[in-house]
This record gives C-alpha cells, sequence and structure tokens, in this order.
C-alpha cells in the first residue's frame, strides 16, 4: 500500500483490500449472484406498488415514488438532482430502488435504517411530494377502493402511515434484478461473458474495486469516503455520513453504491456531475485507488459492467382507483 | 324544442334530438359497445409505447405523454390543468388518451386530425414537453436499442418524426376499453346493470344527452357550443373551434367529449373545473337542455355514466433503452 488511509473506514478498507478479493462462501467470487426476493407478502406489494405509483400521495397530485425512481429506467430520474414539486432541484442524485432491499441503510448518508423508514420521508419533504402524512392518509381513506384492500391487507378498520411504508416496502423488496450475465457466468455459464468483460472484471478485482463494491448488490454493504487518495471535486454540498453523526471523520464518507444496473443508472456519484461509466471508472481509480487506468482498461472495465444489468421487474402498470367526491383535491399550483 | 338552437352545429343537434334516440344498425341502442382494436402493427404499437413513456423526448428529461395521460389514472392527470415543462401550468384540462381514437378529431377544439398529427405537438410544446423535434431525434438516433427497434419496424436507416408520431398513434390506437358492464348490458347480459343504472340510462336518453354523447365513445363524434341554453361561466379562454375556424358562429363550440371511464377523467369539462360528476351532470342538464334533474335523477345518471368504466388496458411497464454517451443531456434546470 503506497497511501495513507485518512480515517476509520479507511481500516476497514485496509483490511479488506489486504485479503485480496473479499472471498465468500457461496462462491470464490467477491460477489455473489442477486436471488429472487423470497417471502414477499403478496398483498401488502401489491397495494404498495399502488402507491408507489400513486401520485395523490403528493401535493400536487403530480408526483410518485416512480417520478423519481422511474421503473421504466433502472429505478431513477437519469437526472443530476431531481425534480421535486413546484419543479425544486433536489440536492442529490436519485439512487436507484432496484436492489435497494440489500443495502446496509437507505440514503446516502444511511440515515434511513430500512425501506420502510424511508418511504415516510419523501412524501412528507417539501422538496419532494411536499404533502404530510396526515393529508396523505386523508387521501387514501377517502378512496372507498383503498378503504377495501387495506382492511384486507392489514385486517384493520385504520389506514396509518405505518401500513403505508410497510407497504411500499413490500412492493420495493420485490425490485431486485437477477439474471445477469454476469449472475449466469457465476453461476457456472463460463460463456455468458467475453473476453473483454472477463478482463473487465479480472482488473476490477485485482485494482481493489472489490474491497468497496462487492456482495450480492456489488456496494450497497458499506460507507466509505469519497476521495480516499485524493478529494473529489464538487459543488455539492452534502457531507454524507458526517450530516448523521456529526463526526470530523464522516466527512465525505457516504455509502458505496451498488453497480448492479449501473449501466442504467446515469449520471453517477451522489452530485450526478459524472455523465459516463468510463468517467466514473477513471474517476473511482484515481480518487479511491490512486490508479490510472488506459484506453484499454477502462473500456475493460465497463464492458464489465455492463454485465450486471439484471433482469429488470415485470411491472404490470397498477390501475389506480379513483379518487371520491370528498377527496381532498390537489394542490398543484398554490 | 322549447329553445332557440344558435348555431350551425345545432342544426346537427335538431336533427339528432328530433330522432328520439339515435338508432344505429348494431342494436336500437344509440350507444355501442367498444370494440378490441384490430389491425394494430404490433412492432409499431411496441415501440410507441417505449416513446410514450419515454421522458427524453422532453427537453427537461422528465416529462412524457404518461405524464399528463396517466395510464394508471384512466389515461388523464387527475388535475385541473397540467404541469409542464418548468411546472408552467396548462391551458386546458388533459383530456384521456383512452378511446381517444374513437374521435373526429384530436384536442378540445379539433385542430388535429388524428393521433399521428396531434403526436408531434406535445413533444415541441414549450408549456409542455418543451423539446423540439430535431433534438427528439437526435436523442432517439443516439440510443442504440432505439436505432435498432426502428429499423425493425419501419425498414428505414433513418428516424424521422413521422416515424416517432405513426409508432405513438399505433400504441394510443391499442388504448382502448371495451367490457364495461354497460357493453355487458348492450351486449345482452340484462342483469350487467341494476335498476338505478337502467333508470339512468334511461333518463340519459330522454332528457336528450345521447343527442350529443352517442356512439361507441358516448361522444367524441361532433363539435357543440358550450352552453347552448344558458351560458358555461367560465375564466378559461379557450374559444374551442373558433380557435381554430374563427368563424364568430364556432365561439365556445368544443368536441363532445367522450364519457367513456368518466368516473376516471376528473376534474371534469375543458376549464377542469367541475370536480364531481354530479356537477357534471346537473351543469350539463342546465346549460346544454335547460333541465334540472333531481337529486335521484342526479344520481341514477351518475350511476349509469359509471357503468361505462372499462377494462383498463392491461400495460406492461416497458424497460426503456439506455442512453449512450453521446446522447444529448437532458436540461432540467436551465
Ligand atoms: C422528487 C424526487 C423523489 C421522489 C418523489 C422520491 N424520491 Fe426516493 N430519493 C430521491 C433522492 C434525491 C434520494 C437520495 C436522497 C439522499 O440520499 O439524501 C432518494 C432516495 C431513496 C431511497 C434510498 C436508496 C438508496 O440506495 O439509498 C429509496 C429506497 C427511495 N428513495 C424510495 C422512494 C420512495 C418509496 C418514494 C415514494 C414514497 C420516493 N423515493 C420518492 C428522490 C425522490
Ligand atoms: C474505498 C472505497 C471504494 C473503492 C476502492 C472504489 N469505490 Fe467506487 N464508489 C465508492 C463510493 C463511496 C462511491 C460513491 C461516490 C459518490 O457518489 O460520490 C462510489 C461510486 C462508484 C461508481 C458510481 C456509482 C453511482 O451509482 O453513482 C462507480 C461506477 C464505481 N464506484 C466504480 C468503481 C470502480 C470501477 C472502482 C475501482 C477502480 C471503484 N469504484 C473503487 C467507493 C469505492
Ligand atoms: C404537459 C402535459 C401534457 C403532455 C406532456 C402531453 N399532453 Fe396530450 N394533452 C394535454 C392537454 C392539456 C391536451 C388538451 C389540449 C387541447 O385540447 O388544446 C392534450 C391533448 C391530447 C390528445 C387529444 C385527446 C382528445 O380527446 O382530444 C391526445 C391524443 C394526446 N394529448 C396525446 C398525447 C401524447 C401522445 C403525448 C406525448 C407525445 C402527450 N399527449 C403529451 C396535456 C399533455
Ligand atoms: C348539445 C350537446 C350536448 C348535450 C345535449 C349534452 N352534452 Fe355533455 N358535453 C357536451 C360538450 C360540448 C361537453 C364539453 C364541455 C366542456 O368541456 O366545456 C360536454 C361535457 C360533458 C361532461 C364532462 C366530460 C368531461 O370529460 O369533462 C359530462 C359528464 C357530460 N357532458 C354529461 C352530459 C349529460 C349527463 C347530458 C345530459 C343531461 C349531457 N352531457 C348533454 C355536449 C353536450
Ligand atoms: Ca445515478
Ligand atoms: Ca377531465
Amino acid at each position: 500500500m503506497h497511501f495513507k488511509f485518512p480515517n476509520k473506514h479507511s481500516a476497514v478498507l485496509i483490511s479488506l483490500l489486504s485479503l485480496g478479493v473479499v472471498s465468500q462462501a457461496a462462491t470464490n467470487e467477491p460477489i455473489q449472484p442477486i436471488k429472487a426476493p423470497t417471502d414477499i407478502n403478496a398483498g401488502q406489494a401489491e397495494l404498495g406498488k399502488k402507491l408507489y405509483f400513486d401520485p395523490r400521495l403528493s401535493k400536487s397530485g403530480y408526483i410518485s415514488c416512480n417520478s423519481c425512481h422511474n421503473l421504466s429506467m433502472g429505478g431513477t430520474d437519469n437526472i443530476t438532482s431531481s425534480i421535486g414539486d413546484q419543479w425544486q432541484q433536489g440536492p442529490i442524485n436519485a439512487p436507484t430502488v432496484l436492489n435497494a432491499s440489500l443495502n446496509l441503510a437507505q440514503f446516502w448518508d444511511g440515515r434511513a435504517e430500512d425501506l420502510k423508514a424511508q418511504a415516510g420521508g419523501p412524501i412528507a419533504n417539501p422538496k419532494e411530494m411536499a404533502s404530510n402524512h396526515t393529508l396523505a392518509i386523508e387521501v387514501l381513506k377517502s378512496i372507498p377502493q383503498y378503504v377495501v384492500e387495506f382492511k384486507q391487507v392489514f385486517n384493520s378498520d385504520q389506514i396509518t402511515i405505518d401500513q403505508v411504508t410497510t407497504a411500499i416496502a413490500e412492493f420495493e423488496k420485490t425490485l431486485v434484478t437477477p439474471g445477469s450475465r454476469f449472475d449466469q457466468w457465476l453461476e457456472g455459464d463460463k460463456t455468458a461473458l467475453n473476453d473483454t468483460e472477463l478482463a473487465g472484471y479480472e482488473l476490477f478485482k485485482s485494482s481493489g474495486c472489490t474491497a468497496c463494491h462487492n456482495g450480492p448488490a456489488v456496494g450497497g454493504s458499506m460507507y466509505q469516503k469519497v476521495g480516499l487518495i485524493k478529494p473529489y471535486q464538487t459543488n455539492n454540498p452534502a457531507l454524507g455520513r458526517f450530516d448523521v453523526t456529526g463526526n470530523e471523520a464522516d466527512k465525505n464518507v457516504f455509502k458505496v453504491p451498488t453497480l448492479r444496473n449501473i449501466e442504467l443508472t446515469y449520471p453517477y456519484f451522489h452530485d450526478g456531475a459524472i455523465k459516463t461509466l468510463s468517467e466514473a471508472v477513471n474517476t473511482m481509480g484515481e480518487i479511491q485507488l490512486g490508479k490510472t487506468f488506459n484506453a484499454t482498461e477502462n473500456a475493460q472495465i465497463v464492458a464489465f459492467l455492463k454485465t450486471l444489468t439484471g433482469e429488470q421487474p415485470q411491472i404490470t402498470l397498477p390501475i389506480l382507483p379513483p379518487s371520491n367526491d370528498n377527496t381532498p383535491q390537489p394542490q398543484p399550483f398554490n
């Protein structure tokens, strides 16, 4: 190691890097195949899907979870920072919801423990959906078909925000993407990758990328400093874990993002400033590992990363139950 | 007839009203069942579905056809007037795309001849998607999977706006909603409607509603003055056909909207000012026919109208092909 690790997260990194690759039970590879979700409560997930697509959870009646985490586009909005209520610019790039259930915690800074804890946030965030939980529940309660479905699913006469976030989280658990070419290769089909892609994978491991991007999600399992070797230049004021813990050592420490479906989740980095995968790979090499890749190596790693695109969830668009005469009106322009 | 018809559209109305009901070949009813679409070019429709859901046809990368004509919500946005680029307020209520193929022409004022002529409009409308056709084509051309799919579908090396609108229109032709309870009744299942609904239908016919709302779409087949008997009070400046023809007689003459799926396409009227179906029915009675319905009659007609909700198109969310490194960047905030 020819560089100094500046903080405690790097201590984890040292031990990981010193293993060479992170070997895991199932295979000798640092990346494991994604498994299809099990133990899904089908009723909750189906209701959760409706809620995920329902813009009536927003003040304007226009913005749903799917507006920013578009399941036609890798579970993201593919813009630098999201568009929220009144076209407000969001503070940070929207991460994908695909495989988010595999993350150790939610948000770039990990401030939400799990999907359920996360799901209440955007509804009431004035820069996102700009509603509030009381209003959102009032809307749902006014819609007869929702009342019936909540009752069926939760066996209760009340509709609560706890049920809403439970259902959305259950739906999100279904949003995993098994079956990528890389997973086919991991599972024994040695023809699934071509030579360039395999060379890219070897480089990804030998360069040390797998120290941080590993496990089934190829990320999502730890926090790490962005700019370990060289500071990352950004105008984005987010300071990552520091914003949660207040510890100096947590400055610029972010959740390592999943690289699953990375071909679909451009632009890259928490500030969304990196437009191409090629640039993301070079930047990572430079700021995290002090490595410069030549054009061939870069292309190989990019080719490998594109094999991480899995089968996208097949979603039948939900048909939302209509509002009732007494449903609170959406307020798009006031 | 105890009222004077002020213009030539009313001449059509006179002859229709004097027939009592508009009898048609298939049944003796003024409304015919909706037929499942035939003669769909599957390749074009599948491509058109992608384009319909693709926000990259907008300047911001955020707005697609489905943003304003949400197929989870009856093909509308369920807000008074739509939200366009930069959260601009649209000029008029967004009509449903469901069964729009049955309309004699497109838009409230009929200014687009058909679905294909319509589809180019919103992409380049600065208040809607705010892109332009050159840029939209440049975006599509930069995306390898689109290039392949256009070539397969249109057997041409070029991507043109003509192909884009052809494909979108073909997809829209699939968006019909057969199978409503009313259609089941029309097709002979006399148990499909209850007594209240049947009473509502009888009133709908005997009051003269079917003079304008008839045919398979229960509308969409003619232009009529809004406010035949009594002016319709609105702050909306749209003047309907007059804006197209410049003829005085066309002031406040609008395409008669379809009443298919009317339960889903609130709010009502071209200005979106009418929030409930009950209010829409009373207003129509008053301003078009000089009739006042009592509460029972109103409830019966509303109950009938709700039987016009058909099977909603089952849409599998398209997975959009990712942008390429050279795809023009979306411009949400500048
Ligand atoms: C206006 C845009 C917007 C809307 C609407 C929105 N999100 Fe997000 N979402 C974001 C952004 C931006 C972040 C990252 C915020 C951060 O990390 O501080 C995020 C983060 C997340 C995460 C964490 C993913 C990860 O890897 O950390 C999940 C899960 C998520 N959103 C789900 C949802 C759900 C469920 C809804 C609807 C209830 C929703 N989002 C609505 C923009 C949005
Ligand atoms: C020390 C930990 C660490 C190492 C080593 C590392 N990464 Fe990362 N990686 C991160 C973190 C943290 C981020 C989030 C950066 C940000 O958003 O600002 C990230 C982001 C990325 C992204 C963008 C993900 C997204 O969705 O925006 C890519 C691609 C990536 N890394 C690839 C690599 C490659 C290739 C290597 C090896 C050359 C590598 N990483 C090495 C921690 C690491
Ligand atoms: C920003 C909102 C918005 C977007 C985006 C939008 N529309 Fe519309 N659409 C409207 C409004 C508002 C009208 C009514 C305009 C008028 O009649 O003058 C309309 C009218 C229509 C009509 C006519 C229906 C009828 O009964 O007359 C069709 C069909 C249609 N749109 C299809 C599309 C397609 C296809 C796209 C994408 C290429 C699209 N729309 C994008 C708001 C939108
Ligand atoms: C003379 C023609 C005519 C007659 C008769 C008529 N309508 Fe209409 N109807 C229209 C027109 C034109 C509109 C569009 C009004 C507007 O948008 O401003 C309309 C709109 C509606 C709407 C709202 C549709 C929407 O999507 O916004 C409903 C509901 C409706 N009519 C029901 C009825 C009923 C019930 C009757 C009989 C009591 C009736 N109409 C009689 C022409 C007519
Ligand atoms: Ca991203
Ligand atoms: Ca409407």
